[in-house]
């Protein structure tokens, strides 16, 4: 068999890193030949979570056809989140915990996905059932990116399998998950010395939603004033960036990880299905208020998706 | 939670039929309110194999939204095999062994496929993780499907996962699987006493391949000499079939089970991609000889959909 490379999204958070470093170890436990690769640098939060427990980040590329045939993806399965040059390699597995969409595939392949919080999650599962042990290093990360991915367990998107996992995994690695996981979020919340440029694309994906070009951006913080105070430079970054990128709506959800609230800043066009998504209109500072909400995935995609579509 | 809806493709085969059984009795020991349906009757194999083991066929459905919000679907993803009113409702998990196209959700789904011959190999896969013993009559049916999706472990799709499962689920059914396959695929063989219209829609499935809607049927014979003898009668049955249904090119692969071969009649346009599937040009008959063809979804479909997307 030929080599392959494992890779989650573009704007790797810390479970797209890790998914692929844990999944690639099981693969290669298991016979294959892969390698974790990223699709961009570490941000803030994972670069603590590697630190932590002294992990080397994955190599980063940007094509993939130059080096290998196959690829596997984690934690991403739309072809617009992925590799530039997707469409010459062959997609030989999927590991995800997302809706699909803007996926298809020529041959079968091997799917796995579960609605669960976090990718990594889904793995350790993996690792069960091909009886195959996890290391405490990669627990540790594995653990970091439950974390991140459910915000502590918080999230509405954790489920038992996340809380399940987080126990076994906090136990391999010798960490007390609430400690550890509260400075992990923190050190993914330091806004202060970015610029909103920086800011609106470190966690952001696109969607193509009823043919629009969506972009959803997330900013952990642990207070929402310490985005809202600068909004005139991130208005300037994001019609920027919108112009560059021909995205038709840009939606920033700069969410609280301490009490799970966000406020959205939305600027672009259609605003019509956003406000009906959400049952509001933009306030006077062309943004929503929406207690409760953390998860892009669970609580703002599928809402845009069906509004867009009732347009 | 509500009840679900569990159902294969259109135009079932024993897999279709069986895998939707299967994973609904599973479910159902797991907790879950489900119910196997099915997209269309028994075909003359699956009624042998229903026969054999004493299980009743699971009712017959054309839409599902006027009975739940939610369904499963088992052995096919793609939206033109499945049931009319799929958009009416969300689909919570699939269980498949096919390439994914024509698919695409709004929230996170349980999605499980793996490169295996059958779908019935995966569901017993799941049975073990999850703990479950697998009945008698049940693991009957399974072993039909796999036999009937392998030809009996000689198709190119099968795979170690499928030989393991065919070896454990006989055991448990107590019958000879060599002997009792044999048995199962001549029962799907009676071509004689059918018209050719029945015989190209009993085990057929559409793709949409590069904008064209090119229809894929197979009959399996022990003489593919028992179809060609009646080719004038296949060619108006087609004719029929894809001005009906508009249809842009036919694909009727007769295939040979004892020896693994394949004749394939094809009517429409464009014919150029499907001579470049296969590396000749239609005989004068309008056939193509495809020795060692057996498999529509390893050895057809993927072929095709390469020529047509470099047309």
């Amino acid at each position: 068999m030929s080599k392959q490379l494992v890779f989650g999204h573009q704007n790797p958070d810390t479970d797209a890193i890790v998914a692929a470093m844990a999944y690639s170890y099981l693969q290669n436990q298991l016979g294959a030949d892969t390698e974790a690769v990223a699709l961009g640098t570490p941000n803030d939060e994972t670069k603590y979570v590697l630190d932590y427990f002294k992990a080397q980040a994955p190599r980063v590329v940007t094509t993939v056809a130059n080096e290998v045939k196959e690829v596997i993806l984690v934690d991403h399965n739309e072809a617009q989140q992925s590799v530039a040059d997707r469409k010459d390699v062959q997609v030989v597995a999927v590991v995800d915990h997302h809706r699909i969409a803007n996926f298809e595939t020529t041959n079968p392949l091997y799917y796995r996905a579960e609605p669960v919080g976090c990718t990594s999650t889904i793995i350790t599962k993996l690792f069960h059932e091909n009886n195959v042990a996890i290391p405490q290093q990669l627990a540790g990360l594995m653990l970091s990116a439950i974390i991140s991915d459910t915000l502590l367990l918080k999230s509405p998107t954790t489920t038992t399998d996340d809380e399940t996992a987080v126990k076994e995994l906090a136990k391999i690695a010798n960490v007390d998950a609430n400690q550890y996981g509260l400075d992990e979020l923190r050190a993914g919340t330091n806004v202060d010395s970015k610029s909103a440029a920086e800011l609106i694309d470190a966690d952001a994906k696109s969607f193509t939603l009823a043919g629009k070009n969506v972009r959803v951006a997330q900013i952990n913080t642990v207070d929402v004033n310490d985005i809202f105070k600068r909004q005139p430079e991130f208005e300037t970054a994001i019609k920027a960036d919108t112009a560059a990128n021909n995205y038709d709506l840009f939606f920033l959800m700069v969410t609280n990880i301490l009490n799970s609230d966000t406020e959205a800043l939305v600027i672009g066009d259609p605003i019509a299905p956003v406000e009906a998504a959400f049952k509001q209109k933009l306030n006077s500072q062309q943004r929503l208020v929406l207690p409760g909400v953390v998860s892009r995935k669970k609580q703002v995609v599928p809402q845009l998706t069906e509004a867009f579509e009732q347009q």
